[in-house]
């Protein structure tokens, strides 16, 4: 079976940056209605700051200077909502993000500059004001798209906050309908968006909730159909927990890997106010030392075959999740190690943007911050660290395709090895309080990274940090 | 005043032909959602048929045949009604008429036999699915198009029927929120929207319910941008009544005649059942007689300046009426007198699609019928009289661009003449039940048209009919 799997291979030279459209840049170019939140506001539920995509086109050097090489994009296409989640229409981009016209713009110079893009792809549900469900609204049990959503009594109730939804949508929420993925035209309908927007050029999908749409099947063609636009596209679906179902080789190429996430914020930041992951499917319950790690690490690599680990979509936050810059409560050395983690690991990186000049943020919808563009709001130390642990990735063929193995785990700290052919690297974290030694039977190590020494074989961490090594 | 009047040459030559899109006929080409009303089925208010935009192509034939050169449609633009007078997007042709490819299409086809086309720009409101108010029901305040309707209180109630819309809506109906036409931008999108169809190649655009905006610097200004687009761009107005403050030059050229419409019926019907005319804005009082209703042409022609009344549209029914055929109650008589006084006046005729063959139909949705293609259902004997009098005005320049002049009137008879350079035709109706005769101060005239005989200066009129001679 794993023979089989083909997943497009740039995924395992790309770090990615995530942007949430309406929060990063916003240009001067573009004209803006009058009713926008001011962008150093804290972010509310519904209001939208105006960020748009040719403020993306603008800081491309910043994200290039940062060694950034494929953007994942939350939703762009036309909503009512400042996420973007609640698709209005599928195949315009929202006129306040500059419209087709400043993607196709984007995307020119982003194929130019050889940077890849990946949208997030809403198929599950629509939105209220989508069109055949609103002709729904007007037309009941005349209308022509009946068939599109699953009506559960009549008069339906959309905007009445005393009813519950008299229609299937996801997780009850009013303001999204849930398409009827068994009627032939809906399927062609959201094939065809896929397929359109692959043609157009972009590199991937990242799905939203696909889980919600509880039939391989469905999936199946919409890899048939968009890997014959692109035999290179990248699918990602949004499953937190074990996703060996969508992971054959036949559906997706990868997840956002929250088990993974999990298991490093267990192991690197130990605690947090629990009360800001609270419901949310990752984050481990109790903290992880080194072999509990380990441990954890190996499960997640053996759930799914190398094509799949390779190419995994490896996050430490997002736009649903609290941002790491948080849960460390003020002590930064936990996102430094993780990062450290994330940038030696198998699977592709992906940065939320902000996370790499400090940007704060606790759950939803203040993880969702504008970017602060005045550089005197940036902590500008761990800027520098992001640079040099995403160089670190780009310079050494063996962390983004090599193999990995545990080296060493006792106590808080964790030694592994990434080797590909005669290139041999060796991580070593210190997530305890104290510093800590370990003994590795590998000589001639050069150090590249990090305040770790050797001696002789033994290595020693200083506490809270980590260190990566060259074999000679 | 009168000579800086422009108003467009070709629409003194045109014979309008309206479309309802979704009932004159239906491709086998496009792909149908499946839940339809039958194409025979009365009309309801929300049941759509699935006319679509390919079918009126394949039968251009047919109105050529019958002697159109220019087609009026009543809205094509995404819709979630039937009548698509509630527009969801201004930039697409409706996907169930076949989208922007099939409008291209046919434009293309119309361009390359001469057939003019006139949209009916539906600008003074949208609905409750169009973006900007559908953003404004997802966001509240936080909108950031909240300036382009009027909110009356929060929180809104689109669709609680025991609760009156409170924000501004066209005639209190909460489906169709009003367009606040204050708020630049909103000028700007609507002013742009008819530049764009101009710039995509359509003569012409009939304004709905253009006295809602009660702005005239709105329309002078929508004239200068079309205008600039197509000198020749037609833009006539749904105004029922005296419509001099927009007929000055500087706002439209024309408006939809019923105050003709009016005055015909009365004349040549005489009376109807006035349930079906009830509380709309044209329908005489009183039948008029011969005297009466040469007096009311004579205000309407005087009302407009010439170059106004020569291209105004003259109808006899629309999608907002009951239907001639039906007015006449069974005396098909009425709707021939009409349809000749019609074809003879100065103003363009614009038949509402069916009337030709004799489709029935009384007040809204009822007048809405699908064509019906089986030629066993069509009166065959009034097509003949729609071709030979359409033909008539086709051949006859003095019919389109000739002087007007009343030559007798009396009792239910009425005579006039039009007259171009040394080309005179004289038209003769007889309204009445019984022969009429009058006595003209012409001579050597050779009748062209229908059963009335000369015996020197005398005229006589059989009666219920209409005759139409040629001055040699």
């Amino acid at each position: 079976m794993a023979a089989k799997i083909d997943t497009p291979d740039w995924v395992r030279d790309a770090v990615f940056y995530q942007i949430f459209p309406d929060r990063f840049a916003r240009s001067e170019k573009l004209v803006k209605p009058r009713n926008l939140e001011g962008w150093e506001h804290p972010p509310t539920a519904h209001g939208f700051k105006g960020g748009d995509l040719e403020g993306v086109l603008e800081h491309l050097d910043y994200l290039q200077e940062l060694g950034i090489n494929a953007l994942y994009f939350c939703p762009i296409f036309w909503s009512s909502a400042n996420h973007r989640y609640h698709t209005y229409d599928y195949y315009q981009v929202d006129p306040l993000l500059g419209g087709n016209r400043a993607f196709e713009r984007l995307l020119a110079e982003c194929k130019r500059r050889g940077i890849r893009v990946v949208l997030d792809g809403v198929f599950n549900h629509a939105s209220r004001g989508f069109f055949q469900f609103n002709d729904i609204l007007e037309n009941g049990v005349h209308s022509p798209w009946l068939d599109w959503f699953t009506v559960h009594g009549w008069p339906l109730s959309p905007y009445d906050d005393s009813k519950p939804a008299n229609y299937a949508c996801w997780w009850g929420l009013p303001a999204l309908p849930k398409f009827r993925t068994e009627t032939p035209a809906v399927r062609e309908f959201l094939w065809g968006v896929a397929s359109h927007w692959v043609d157009q050029g972009i590199d991937g999908w990242r799905l939203d909730v696909p889980n919600e749409i509880d039939d391989d099947s469905f999936w199946q063609e919409f890899r048939r159909r968009v890997r014959k636009k692109n035999r290179e596209c990248y699918i990602v679906g949004e499953i937190w927990v074990d996703a060996r179902r969508w992971l054959q080789g036949d559906m997706f190429d990868a997840v956002m890997n929250y088990l993974w996430t999990s298991s490093v914020l267990g192991f690197c930041l130990k605690s947090w106010d629990r009360s800001l992951t609270k419901g949310m499917q990752y984050g481990t319950k109790e903290p992880l030392d080194a072999r509990a790690f380990q441990l954890a690490m190996d499960q997640v690599l053996k759930l799914y075959p190398e094509a799949i680990s390779s190419v995994q979509l490896n996050l430490l936050d997002s736009h649903d999740t609290p941002r790491v810059s948080t849960l460390c409560q003020g002590d930064r050395t936990g996102l430094e190690l993780a990062t450290l983690i994330q940038m030696t690991f198998p699977g592709a990186p992906c940065i939320y943007y902000g996370d790499e000049i400090g940007l704060t943020g606790g759950r939803d919808p203040d993880c969702r911050k504008a970017f602060p563009w005045e550089e005197s709001a940036w902590d500008k130390e761990l800027l520098a660290i992001f640079r040099e642990l995403i160089a670190l990735r780009h310079r050494h063929k063996c962390l983004r395709r090599g193999d990995y193995a545990p080296l060493s785990a006792s106590g808080e700290f964790f030694v592994y090895s990434r080797t590909l052919k005669n290139e041999k690297l060796v991580v070593a974290v210190n997530a305890g309080r104290e510093a800590e030694r370990c003994t590795l039977e590998l000589s001639g190590l050069e150090r590249i990274y990090g305040q770790g020494t050797l001696a002789g074989t033994t290595l020693e961490q200083p506490p809270r940090s980590g260190s990566v090594f060259k074999a000679r």
